[in-house]
């Protein structure tokens, strides 16, 4: 049987620091980390994790709940979490959260002994965290957050992202505009919301409530509430989307409709994801900076694990307007009238 | 300290039963399964999984390897995995091998001692499926296969779905043809391909070489790949992409050098993902039914864990033509003129 020892010799280095590697103990320098690990391969060393978890009680796992891997800011979101945590020795358990009990995913998450939770989709009702913080389980909140719990969070600017998203389109001469909101339990959504409506209120511009609703972060929904939307008289020329898969939705719903972006219709969105500067999108969005926000949030928990005692942190990061194609100048408010009906089947025009 | 015969007291069920319900054995009825995990978690007890692993050997997670999770292609496939996972007692332990040694992959996946690995995402010349199978780790792959490796395989019919895409083509009068091919180490994209060239073949038609490239499935190298393509004299009439995502690059780069799809280019996917049918894209593609794919792999590696000496079996699901708006008749072949630039911030015109 292979041991430890005989890696250690085979890598040249003490037995101490092949078990630190196997630990995943950060502070093992790469090239060692990687002398170490080729030793371990040529010579077919299986460390026992079990056996091993059982010594250090660490299992070198984490948490990583995303709410709907469908949604395209989850992967993204999740891809650069899943290399920040490889990199320092942790592997991914991965937990879609969409239609599932919460209890069950703690249930599970804790059953896995996993040494610590990175939620990038809590929801404001939501005990799960809770539960895991109170037994002492380190955990980070990444994008969302929840009201008066004590823990490690990092965020984007949604309130000051909505009111860049409102000042852009009052400054382009828009004053009836919808309002397409996400989850009502996510802070991001509601933030974004607070954001928008206050700025427009400085303005004097008092949303029609009838123009707000509720396309919980799906694409699907979005498309069936902008139909809806462009039906209202006088119609909307401008809608703001909670996240950008909403406003993807909308962009479908007016291709299909015949209503013409920007002419007719500004749409923006918010996170600024990858598919949002493709062509066949050039969404005007909120940009938030994902990938900092995961890494900073990986580094965090990594450190709570480390030195459980130490002061939480909440690290808020700036949000910045990204103007493309999809808003322009509010014609003089115009009647509803009779739209044209495209075929899906049409072929399309590109400008 | 609660005990798990405190737990089958709480849930009336025999204590071998909270054992097996923690083992994720799939017999228990859910009912039952529900009613110990309540109890689980009403009496807060903590199950340590680093003892049980050591008496079953069985951790109750599963390896799920898959290539680059920004192309939603992946992200499809992993909910669906998940979810059936979940269901079985199981938990993912994520993996995204882009960018990453395949030794190193394998290393802390046999480190984590998972039950089984499912690949939705092998290389032709990958040796961790063959080292891990060699080791005695049920494996299941799916969708992509490795050449003479026995081991439990998923794919679609990816040579026949290649040549229904270029009977479509050539129905449509389309005879200057190119070809976005994938990860040249893939076995879908050469697969797809093969059955492509025999198809055309067949018509006598012969593919040019210099329009056969490589766009490794990603949709930025598919909109460089694109712009060669267009200036080529004749600019071929049709593309046709080894998966849905280039076939995106291919409308976004159409879409800013001014040419009309399907007007002066048809466009040809594969795999028909969620996001083909947006009214964005429309895209005309090859469907394979990722879901039941996703399935049936993990269905096949459950079993494969709970009989290791069971036959291997290989399934192949049929692939099927989804006609949309990017495929239209061709022209007469058209010479290379000047082509209108729109400016990337024009507003979209809608069809």
């Amino acid at each position: 049987v292979v041991t430890s020892w005989d890696v250690a010799r085979e890598a040249g280095v003490s037995q101490a620091t092949v078990s630190r590697v196997l630990n995943g103990d950060s502070k093992v320098a790469a090239p060692t980390r990687a002398r170490v690990l080729e030793a371990v391969q040529r010579l077919g060393y299986r460390p026992n994790s079990a056996a091993r978890s059982l010594v250090t009680r660490r299992t070198q796992l984490v948490g990583v709940v995303v709410a709907d891997i469908s949604n395209p800011f989850y992967p993204q979101l999740l891809g650069t979490i899943d290399s920040e945590l490889v990199g320092r020795g942790f592997r991914t358990v991965f937990s879609n959260s969409e239609g599932r009990p919460h209890d069950l995913q703690t249930q599970t998450l804790l059953e896995q002994r996993v040494d610590g939770v990175v939620f990038t989709a809590v929801e404001l009702d939501s005990d799960e965290p809770r539960t895991l913080v109170a037994q002492g389980l380190p955990v980070v909140l990444v994008n969302r957050y929840l009201d008066g719990l004590d823990c490690d969070v990092v965020v984007g600017d949604n309130e000051g992202g909505g009111r860049r998203a409102a000042e852009h389109l009052l400054e382009l001469g828009h004053r009836r505009i919808a309002v397409l909101l996400g989850d009502p339990l996510a802070s991001t959504s509601r933030d974004r919301f607070l954001g928008f409506r206050a700025r427009l209120a400085e303005d004097g511009v008092e949303l029609d409530e009838a123009l707000v609703r509720i396309a919980d972060f799906s694409c699907e929904t979005a498309s069936v509430q902008a139909a809806f939307l462009f039906d209202a008289d006088p119609r909307p020329t401008a809608i703001f989307c909670a996240n950008d898969l909403m406003a993807f939705g909308v962009l479908n719903a007016a291709r299909r409709a015949g209503v013409a972006v920007p002419e007719e219709l500004s749409v923006v969105g918010f996170n600024d994801i990858a598919y949002a500067a493709w062509e066949s999108f050039e969404l005007t969005t909120i940009r938030l900076p994902l990938t900092e926000m995961a890494r900073t949030a990986v580094e965090l928990l990594v450190k709570r694990i480390e030195s459980p005692q130490r002061a939480f942190e909440r690290i808020v990061f700036p949000s910045l307007l990204v103007t493309r194609a999809t808003t322009g100048g509010a014609a003089a408010e115009r009647k509803r009238g009779p739209r044209v009906r495209a075929s899906r089947h049409a072929g399309r025009t590109v400008a």
